[in-house]
Parts: structure tokens; C-alpha cells; sequence
């Protein structure tokens, strides 16, 4: 009678790696939900080539939850090609998951032969079947510094120089339409015993999970306990000089549905803790817990122990296990 | 006391695709031995740009030796990209065993990786481990007919509109000096039970087998039951107009020490048998078979289960089994 938990992290490269590194030392069940609207780098140019899901974040899930002791095949797909020639800066994963979408024709199933081939006991999705499309309000890009200008992309948004206001989330292929959710991401969502949103670069790979409407729905009405991970620093460009309780304002007015059972943010990263304990219980219904998540000597990175060591206590408080 | 029988089948490209197809009816434990000394394609490409072994024949010798009932990864690995982009004409497999190869730095363990991943039996090993030049006295090509030119690349030599005379193999990266054996390669064929040379491009994958010195002197010397399988039609290129006769001539002028038991020839590609089997017994020592081996209604490709009868007749034949 012992089930696993079965926990889902919702997110998108390097933040998303880090909550995985955790959980799989917490449960087997683990499920990552990915963001897919990136545009830059090795996906991008997979995603213009050939009409599919940037893989690269996928990938990194992938190879987070094979962990540390990892077979071969994770440093294998992590391996980007060198030199200058026409493959120079692709991963081989994503090259790998590229030719797997084309030849199966269903992102879920490519996924799971690469979970399968690592050794995986978790799984990892895609937010969406289809490739997605991140449009931001932007203020302070122009002379006037209250004007709102349209900036597209994930690369774009993410590098802006001027501040986010807002984010929108559409179809890259019916253009204006809102994203579709992978229906396997939902239903993971909707059958976990705790979800866990957080760390990432908020606009572009934290919040685009609850522009989905059937995951913006899901989150907001699974019956999972709801745990909010803050960043340790403000992402440069998009979150410039964001405070922690700015970050959960954003996510409010995003959101303004979704209840939270706890917010977790590094002591050493939260200036003013009464603030954010102030904002996390109107805000999102949170508590807040400060503990030490940063790895050692790097305070810019979650170390994976002592983030999971976080969760297990959240999870103890929260539901009075 | 009923060993597999060990049976090598030295060749590339899709002559060797055939003798895989039809041996692993036969045993499960077979070893491929590969060309590599290709430079067009996909496979060319990456030779280029990193400095590998060209993947291309070794991809198809494994996916070859997985057979009919192939998991999903093996038209995985045989899938190309399409477009016009970067990636246009790449094959996934060749990806990923340059990503191994690149990672692990030993191509016979990268093989050994991908041959996991089918799930087979058998393995696939590189005839060198260093990518290898063709080199082929032409003659025909100039205006004067007797006229003798040296022709570079497997590509070049494979299409040139001369007649080939002779060719050399080099190492492609230490100039001039003669090609090294994978020592794997020379191991399993002094270890088999049988060695099959042929079918194939008969200068550019057939022949270079026995122009890597040690190769050549583990054929040579080798206990292992030696058969050659003809070519059902000459290749256009590089041995057009070739009868069969002249095909065995060739080989014994780059090979004269060789000894082979039985030469499998289609009997409806034989246009005189006679000489032909006084050719391959004076000049290789050998009987001569000729099967019905043609895959029915395309005459220019080995049909597997034919293929395997025949080597099964061989084999009770030569070793009065």
C-alpha cells in the first residue's frame, strides 16, 4: 500500500533540471512537463527546418532524471558537435528526438523511447503536441518609457531589454489560436500528489505552463499539493532586478486562480522575508519557506540534496505527513 | 556442444546488407566487418567536418543485422532528414554514431553501444579504426585509351567512366602509409567458422578488405570456411561490362595468396559457367555454386532466404557437415 508519490514539475531548461535532480531522489514517479516554445539555438533551427517540437528542452529533462550515475547515453545526447560545419552546436539528443517525432509521429511515444533507452522510471512530456509561440508586452524598449511594445518569441522575450509586462501563449501553426495541451501532461497533472512549478526564467518557462488553458485548468483544480519554487537570482533580461515578491505578483496577475500550498525560495536570495511571506499567503493562500537550496559556492544554482530536502519537509507540512 | 557458428561477412553498403539479412537465419552470432573509406553523403560529410570514420555502412550493417521484425529504433536510425536545410540528407544513425564516436572515442565500443540498442546478437565492427583513402589506377579516362590516371575517393572511383585497374587504400589521416586494422576485425576472422566476402562494389567494397595488410593476412591465413558471393549484375562504374570471370581475376591480382572454398554465383547472371568455375577453381582453389539467389522480380538484389539456403549447401558442402 506504499504507492510512490507521484509528483509532476512543470518548467523548461536549466530550473526544470534542478527540480528533477531532486525529486528522483524523493519518488520514481516522476513526470516532467515541458515548455515548447523555444526558438533559439539547436531547437530553434529543428523547430524552422522541420515544423516540430523544439527538443532541447526535453532533452535536458530527459538527462536530468537519468541523474547522476548516468549510462553513457545521457552524456551522448547532452553531446553538442563541435567545429563549424552544418552541424556545429547541435545537441545530439535533439538530433535523436528530431528523427524519432518524424519517423513515430507522436512527440509522447519519441518521448518514451528516449526515457526507455536512459533507463528512466519517470517520463517526461511535452506542455503541447504542437510547437508554441511566446508574444510579450514589453515597456521601456522605446524613447517613451511607458510605452507597451509586441515582442515575439522566447528568445526575444527572454533578451529584451525593457520589462515584461505580459506574456501570451499561441499555436505556432494557427496563428492567433490558443495552445493546445499534450492531453497526457494534463491527466499527469491531474493525478499527482504534488506539483511543483518553479524554478526558471519566469516569463518564458515558468508561466507559459499556465497559459495552456486545459493546464491552466488542471493546476488549478488537481487536488495535488501545489509547491512554488523561486529563482535564486533575477533571470538577466526578462526578470531584471525583480524582487522574489515581484515574481509572485507576476504569477498572480497570470493566474489569478491558482492557489499554492508553499512557496519555496533560498534564505540568502529573499532581502526582505516578511514581504514575501506577506505577499505568498494573500497572493496564492502559501506559506513560505526559506531554506538553504543554493549549491555551495555557486548561488546562482539549486543544489539538488538540499532541494529535495526542502520538498520532503513541504510536503510533511503541508500535508501532515 | 552445439556452438553458433561464427561466421564474419566482410563488405559495405547494401551488397553487405544481403549477406547480413541471410546469415542471421543462419547463426546469431555474426560479425560485420565495414569499409570505411567512403567520402560522399551524409557519411562524407561528417568525415569532413569531424574527422570520424564515415557511419554510413556501418549504420546500414546494423540495422541490416536487426532484421525484418526491427524494433522501431532501427527505422529510426535508417531515417534522413528531409528539407533543404543543414540536416538535409542525414541519416539519424549516422548522427548518433558520430555523437557516440565522438563521446567515447572508440568506435568499436560506439558500434557496440548502437548494436545494444537493436538488441542484437551479432556486432559490427569498422575494418580500420581511422578513416581510410581509395586510390585507383583508371585507365580510359584520358583521350589516349591506354592512357593510365589515378583516381582519389570512393565516390570518384566508384563512378568514374574509366576502367579500374587497381587500387591502393591509405590511411586518410597519416598519408601514403598503408590502413590499420581494427584489431577486433582481424580477431573474429581468425576466430570464425566462416568468412564470406562479397557482394558488393568490387573495388570500393569488396577489395579494400584485402588491401589493410593485417586483414588481408588473417583472410589468408584464417581455418574459417572462405566463400564469395558474386555480384548479380556489374555495377555500373566501376565495373561495368565485368563478367563474372573478371571479377575473381581482379581479386586474385590484389590478393593472390587468397584461397576461398566456394564462390556462390546467381545462375541466371552466369553467362558461361564452365569458365567460370575453371577460373575460380585455378585461380582461388574453389567449387563453384550456382543458386537461384536473385530476389524474385528485381534481378539486381539478393533475396535473403535464398541467399541463406545457398550458404547452408556451402557450408554442408565444404565441411561435410
Amino acid at each position: 500500500m506504499s504507492a510512490d508519490l507521484k509528483a509532476v514539475a512543470l518548467g523548461g531548461g536549466h530550473g526544470l533540471q534542478a527540480t528533477l535532480g531532486a525529486l528522483r531522489r524523493i519518488t520514481p514517479d516522476v513526470t516532467a512537463v515541458v515548455t515548447v516554445a523555444d526558438d533559439g539555438g539547436s531547437s530553434g533551427r529543428l523547430r524552422r527546418d522541420f515544423g516540430l517540437l523544439p527538443p532541447g528542452d526535453l532533452r535536458k529533462a530527459l538527462t536530468a532524471l537519468a541523474g547522476d550515475g548516468a549510462d553513457d547515453w545521457a552524456g551522448v545526447l547532452e553531446h553538442r558537435f563541435g567545429g563549424t560545419g552544418a552541424l556545429a552546436g547541435h545537441a545530439v539528443g535533439n538530433l535523436l528526438i528530431a528523427g524519432l517525432i518524424e519517423v513515430l509521429d507522436d512527440p509522447v511515444l519519441a518521448l518514451a523511447k528516449v526515457a526507455e533507452l536512459l533507463g528512466l522510471t519517470g517520463r517526461v512530456l511535452p506542455m503541447s503536441l504542437e510547437p508554441l509561440d511566446i508574444e510579450a508586452d514589453v515597456e521601456g524598449v522605446d524613447e517613451d518609457p511607458t510605452a507597451m511594445r509586441r515582442i515575439r518569441g522566447q528568445v526575444a522575450v527572454a533578451s529584451t531589454p525593457g520589462r515584461v509586462r505580459r506574456i501570451r501563449l499561441h499555436s505556432a501553426t494557427r496563428p492567433g489560436e490558443p495552445p493546445s495541451a499534450c492531453p497526457e501532461a494534463v491527466q499527469a497533472v491531474r493525478d499527482a500528489d504534488v506539483v511543483l512549478l518553479g524554478p526558471g526564467s519566469w516569463f518564458t518557462s515558468v508561466l507559459p505552463h499556465l497559459l495552456v488553458p486545459e493546464l491552466h485548468e488542471a493546476l488549478v483544480t488537481t487536488s495535488a499539493t501545489r509547491l512554488l519554487v523561486l529563482n535564486l537570482v533575477p533571470q538577466p533580461g526578462e526578470t531584471t532586478g525583480f524582487s522574489p515578491e515581484r515574481h509572485l505578483d507576476v504569477l498572480c496577475e497570470h493566474a489569478p486562480r491558482l492557489r499554492v500550498d508553499a512557496v519555496i525560495a533560498d534564505a540568502d536570495a529573499v532581502a526582505t522575508p516578511d514581504r514575501l511571506r506577506k505577499r505568498a499567503a494573500g497572493g496564492l493562500g502559501a506559506t513560505t519557506r526559506l531554506d538553504v537550496v543554493a549549491a555551495p559556492g555557486a548561488g546562482w544554482r539549486h543544489d539538488p540534496e538540499s532541494l529535495a530536502k526542502s520538498f520532503r519537509a513541504a510536503l510533511a507540512e503541508v500535508r501532515g505527513a
